[in-house]
């Protein structure tokens, strides 16, 4: 697909003290051209050569807009495939704008969010799950997010499912050629074979859609919430955490009615924790409106921090595990004391056989004095147990791509169960051709306008 | 005076698409070079000319951190006049940060606020005024102060007060050779002549001290005080101006307690409003503090709009104008009549007769209802009466330069007087020399380490 227009847009943030205007498409270096002038006046933009800078002035009629340096890229050798140029100015708003406003006027348009990207990947730069990793890495804020966004663009995974798609298709081109000679009776593709080639296949996309929850978790974060009785200290132990006064801390039953979120890296692993209203049985409206959301937010929760105030009398606090311990199934539960320094040793056995009862982590805390809440990080990195990736792990950590191995797995399931039913050929190329396709609804190589829309809309501008 | 070391800063604001590093010094090639791998494996970046990019790699150990784009600059033609580089990353916090701690393992410096700019002054690729106009490039955010930057920038003013310098300097050698033959009581220095020149000079400079005027309100904005009394509407009036909820705008009488300061560009013409606490009599401590601080502000301002309630009995009025128009001395005066939708023609009668009578411009609007409010705008643009500026004007806004040229004045008016009075060559070079100095203090030929520490400290870090 050939761009017939030419694009530009500002590529970097406002406020520093070098702007980048980024201009790509069949007109970019005569755009560019039309509006600078090189500082040695002999020099032709147009006439030189790829990955050179040039210094000159940016000028509106008489008036000079900026002093800048123009880069210079010749398709297909740049970023998008294009003719391209970047433009660097000081980073006064005013003069980027200027200088859009210019490019616009000699026939650019301004560009879409990610556009730069989306042509790069029409002009067969990268593919699908590369552009996508452009945006990881660009939005990539740990070591481990980074590791796994570069890894992805740097094409490990695509490599991973083109090889897998390149299997498929030999063997399904031999057995839609058994199909032409379907009255002779004839086996180009050997079943025995392609059952074990099924079966590799299965289990590497297996791997692959398995490994979407460490990846999930290293690139969103370990959802871990926060639940308690109203007062327990929900929220002081929340801000102890995040370091910060987020959530509102008062000594008034109930005050944290709405759901906050935030996430916090802690010794390298990213966790999303999210306070909750408290879970006393309440007539408010609003409040019970808080306390449904707390317990439909425990869904998301892989790990749920059970906050009770350790001062609370036995039986209570019996009551409360016995009520929160059915909604934690298949989560990891710590039941966290709080205000433990109030309390007596022999309070403290108590409690501990009660965790000890429910098969729950436990830990003793003063959220307010801030005892042992490191204790507590280190309890919680501990529980999440993620294991460390390096840039050749391949890692799924994007959704659509989740999906898509899942239904290629459905598919290639049907080829293995077709196989073992000895179906006919036309049945095993139809569900061989659609695990192709969702393989290559990852890489690109299938896409139509509307995914490629729903993914570069999510790009910042410029890139 | 030459850097040993070499420095690196990040000189993009956080969160765009790209992110550029830049290096600079006697290492700065050679460290770029060895955290970074070209695609190209035969290609060594220090090998490479000057005013080329280069495409590869930046590793840490195995780990590949960014794919990137380096440019390459040779000394002296370079920003800073030294060799250096520019690092173009994907505009990730994480990946900047990982190839900063890179550089500074390698040996880089990270750069002080300003530093590339100051090495830049250093190394004679500007002068100081020229360095100082650079920060204000950046900042410029509308036509004017980017017509005003570019043309420091672009060295005006340098020239003309080197032109100055140099007939000074002239000059006073040859007072300086009359003493070396004192004895003789020859004249080397036509003393018509010198008298015409400092004439001339004194003319310049104190057009330029003149300029500073316009300079510093095309800059800073021209500063407008609203005053009057309280419950007059001066706070939902300056909410209309500013387009926004800033100000608290509420019933009660004395709301405004603290004042509020901000900026509007309106019809190319930058204005900053200066909200005040009412003036009515009060016993209130914290308000009459306020009420203080009105009147202080009020010799700041160049344009006074009096807002005065148009329903308010005619005696009051009477009185409140009396009240406030000595305080109005050498400012521009403004009556706003608000609430004017709730007065008859015959009060409105009334109203535009006081206003003649204290000589004052006036207006009737309804800031609530926003009626005639831009044709309050248009008054308020009418009153500043700003030149428009192009970029071969040479204009002063920068506060150090106005004190330099008030200084430079002072002496050269003594010159004059001393070829008036005749008096002996040695006072007359002294007040030369001095002249000399405050213009040289302008473009930096005369320097100190304070004073260029001041200047650079103000501007971003990376430039």
């Amino acid at each position: 697909m050939i761009n017939q227009d030419t694009i530009c847009a500002v590529a970097t943030a406002q406020g520093g003290a070098i702007g980048i205007i980024r201009v790509s498409g069949p007109e970019a270096i005569a755009i560019t051209s039309s509006i600078f002038m090189p500082v040695q006046e002999k020099v032709k933009l147009q006439e030189k050569e790829a990955y050179t800078l040039t210094f000159g002035k940016i000028c509106k009629r008489e008036e000079v807009i900026d002093e800048v340096l123009v880069s210079l890229f010749r398709a297909p050798h740049s970023y998008t495939g294009e003719d391209s140029t970047e433009i660097s100015c000081h980073g006064s708003s005013y003069i980027l704008q200027q200088v859009m406003q210019l490019l616009i006027e000699k026939g650019c348009r301004s560009a879409l969010p990610g556009e730069f990207t989306q042509r790069a990947f029409l002009n067969g730069k990268m593919d699908l799950s590369q552009a996508e990793a452009v945006a990881d890495l660009i939005a990539s804020s740990s070591a481990a997010t980074h590791r796994l966004a570069m890894s992805q663009m740097r094409g490990g995974f695509s490599k991973e499912l083109t090889d897998l798609r390149t299997q498929l298709l030999n063997f399904v081109s031999m057995v839609e050629l058994e199909l032409d000679f379907s009255e002779e009776d004839v086996e180009f593709a050997n079943r025995d074979a392609l059952l074990k080639l099924t079966e590799n296949i299965e289990q590497v996309i297996t791997r692959l859609a398995d490994s979407f929850n460490v990846g999930n978790a290293i690139k969103n974060g370990i959802p871990v919430a926060i639940i308690g009785e109203t007062n327990a200290g929900k929220s002081t132990l929340l801000n102890v955490l995040l370091n910060e006064e987020k959530a509102i801390v008062s000594d008034i039953h109930g005050t944290t009615r709405d759901v906050i979120e935030d996430t916090i890296t802690i010794k390298g692993t990213l966790f999303r924790f999210i306070d909750t209203a408290g879970i006393r049985e309440t007539h408010d409206k609003i409040e019970s409106i808080g306390i449904e959301r707390t317990f439909r937010k425990l869904d998301q929760a892989e790990i749920v921090l059970c906050m009770i105030a350790a001062t609370d009398s036995h039986e209570q606090i019996e009551q409360l595990a016995a009520k929160i311990k059915p909604k934690c199934k298949g989560k990891q539960l710590i039941m966290v004391f709080n205000k433990s320094d109030l309390i007596t040793e022999e309070q403290k056995n108590d409690l501990e056989k009660l965790a000890i009862k429910h098969k729950s982590s436990h830990i003793f805390i003063s959220a307010k004095n801030r005892e042992n809440t490191i204790e507590l990080e280190d309890l919680l990195v501990k529980t999440a147990n993620l294991p460390t990736v390096t840039q050749n792990d391949v890692i799924v950590t994007n959704i659509r791509h989740y999906e898509a191995l899942v239904h290629a797995l459905d598919s290639i399931h049907r080829v293995k169960d077709g196989l073992h039913n000895n179906i006919s050929g036309d049945f095993l190329s139809q569900d061989i051709r659609e695990c192709m396709h969702y393989l290559g609804e990852i890489t690109g190589t299938i896409s139509n306008d509307e995914i490629l829309g729903n993914i570069f809309s999510h790009f910042c501008i410029g890139k």
